[in-house]
């Protein structure tokens, strides 16, 4: 097992107390290298994460957590007015890191809520209530994804072959992943899953990430190319299908990256259980379906020349490029949360699902 | 249509009588430079064809008969025996340039014919034979093609939306290409198609030369990656795909380049029409199923490092790298041939087309 511990020494983001730091590993030397950093400075916290050295929403919450909690520990004051001050200039200065991130504000809105509601208490125990919160944080990701693996490990069989989208993996949170959650569970329990990772065009998160962590960590993952999907599918190769998702509408339509809607259709053809793994944050019972979800588009260069030696499309040539489809729910078998899994009909059980959190 | 001109004024292969050449467009510079190559020694034309400088089966078989033809025009010898040997030593050393190629040996096989037919006739009828038959190769691929367009134009419609998958393109023939044809006539013809071209990884046959061709040739074509498919279907932008094929089997399972089906899959989602093109050279009624066609398997590098300024997957993960996969015939709504368009059954409709090739 020492190539689970290669990566799983400090799982994905992780808080060092002995020396004061954050601990991440440098995603963007993926897969070339495996650079672990320290940083103790909250500019360097910062850069982190605006050159997605962590990325992944909930990643990056956590990074959030513990930035500035090592910031709110390095101030100097015993004044809470002051404290406060400086620590939300330093929440602030994080914010403006990625300001797209839903997580990041929430991360860092509850680090400031353990400020606002500790006001009678003294300075160093606010510093301790706020590590405790950024430790919380970090360790309900872990559950999080763990539930989701438990309830998504029910779905499969020792010796499956299971075929993922993109990166929803331990990379993306501080360990285990979503859609990756079940491999890693089942892979501790000697379930010797097949594993295909679509490379993921244009951005490679399957072939940089996805095909990265779970190699490092032992696992049997060979690497497609997304269009290939059909082929190891008609082949008999697949048994299941788990992706992840950037959020969910209530009818259960769920927008993740581009392609996820292709392996969906192709899946449905070949009868393979197809899964959307989804955290209840990404759950957004305000959006009634995939229509009412906007698809950002990105640059053409992504496609054309992002990580080419020369450009290899015609210069000029026009280019569609979008970040995410939507995938129709009557193409979800299956969306596998925290607090179980939901099935169709979509608009009565996810309710159902937040329910159970509310009671839990 | 000065673009027009760009790309066609010698269409991809080309005799240059004037010259003594053949004439091509270089393919392993485009998409980034356009450069015509006229080459007369035999050396020239046999590398031109070992590194892909022109590539497609239609194409390397027509620069092969004018290349051999080329060859035999130089062979200074009034003797039929000595000149028939010499023939053949062209022929057997342009036949080791691209070994798989069937093309290339059917081109090869019908000009020695040519030289068999004629041992009573002089060397320099002979020559003069082997001239028209080359220039007879070069047309009929051309007129093949033309005739595949225009059935495929009864298809589509004025402003229709068209995807296309991998290079079946006129790079790949002498001139309008398979899956192509219709849009180039259709171009001719002032139908503004609306053109959508996938990069089809791994080798990006898609950008690099469809959109190439395409975009030169002044029709409006966008590029998107493979794994967008559904998107621009699901937007309502396609109302027919046309690809080209390797092998079309007599029940009309078609093999074709990787993510072939699961265009075709996901256009039956959709419901838009899925038409193979298909040269009758390329059905091949000795092929029961598509289960009967062997998919070649590509090097790991292709996926991963290929066209990369560094390696995009960590070391040593495994690959699976398939060049074709087969469109079961359930998802083709028509066979575009130069004979007319079949449709399910294919069984019985194919067996007609080849009745009339036979009486044309």
């Amino acid at each position: 097992m020492e190539n689970e511990k290669l990566i799983t020494e400090y799982d994905t983001v992780a808080l060092d107390d002995e020396n004061n730091s954050l601990v991440i590993i440098d995603q963007t030397k993926l897969p070339g290298k495996k650079e672990i950093l320290r940083l103790t400075d909250i500019k360097d916290i910062w850069d982190a994460i605006y050159l997605l050295k962590v990325r992944g929403a909930p990643a990056i919450g956590v990074a959030a957590a513990i930035g500035v909690y090592l910031a709110a520990k390095e101030i100097k004051t015993e004044d809470y007015e002051e404290f406060y001050k400086q620590f939300k200039e330093a929440k602030s200065y994080l914010s403006s890191s990625r300001p797209t991130a839903v997580n990041l504000f929430w991360a860092l809105d509850r680090m400031d809520n353990i400020v606002k509601e500790n006001k009678n208490k003294s300075i160093s125990e606010i510093k301790q209530l706020l590590h405790n919160e950024a430790v919380a944080i970090r360790e309900e990701d872990i559950w999080v994804c763990k539930q989701i693996g438990e309830f998504g490990l029910t779905l499969v069989k020792p010796g499956d072959g299971i075929l993922t989208h993109c990166n929803a993996g331990q990379l993306a949170t501080v360990k285990y992943g979503t859609a990756t959650a079940p491999m890693y569970l089942g892979h501790e329990r000697g379930y010797n899953f097949k594993i295909f990772a679509d490379e993921t065009r244009p951005l490679l998160q399957g072939a940089r990430l996805t095909a990265y962590e779970l190699f490092e960590s032992g696992l049997d993952v060979t690497l497609i190319c997304d269009n290939m999907s059909a082929t190891v599918m008609k082949n008999g190769w697949i048994n299941a299908i788990f992706v992840g998702c950037d959020r969910v509408a209530a009818n259960g339509d769920a927008a993740n990256k581009i392609g996820t809607s292709v392996v969906a259709t192709v899946a449905k053809r070949y009868n393979i259980p197809f899964y959307v793994c989804a955290p209840t944050s990404t759950i957004d019972m305000n959006t009634k379906t995939g229509a009412d979800i906007k698809i950002e588009q990105r640059p053409a260069e992504e496609v054309t020349e992002m990580w080419y030696k020369e450009r290899m499309a015609p210069k000029g040539v026009k280019v569609f490029n979008p970040a995410f489809d939507v995938t129709d729910n009557d193409l979800i078998s299956g969306i596998v949360t925290e607090y179980g899994i939901a099935k169709a009909p979509y608009t009565e059980t996810l309710k159902e699902i937040f329910k159970r959190k509310k009671n839990y």
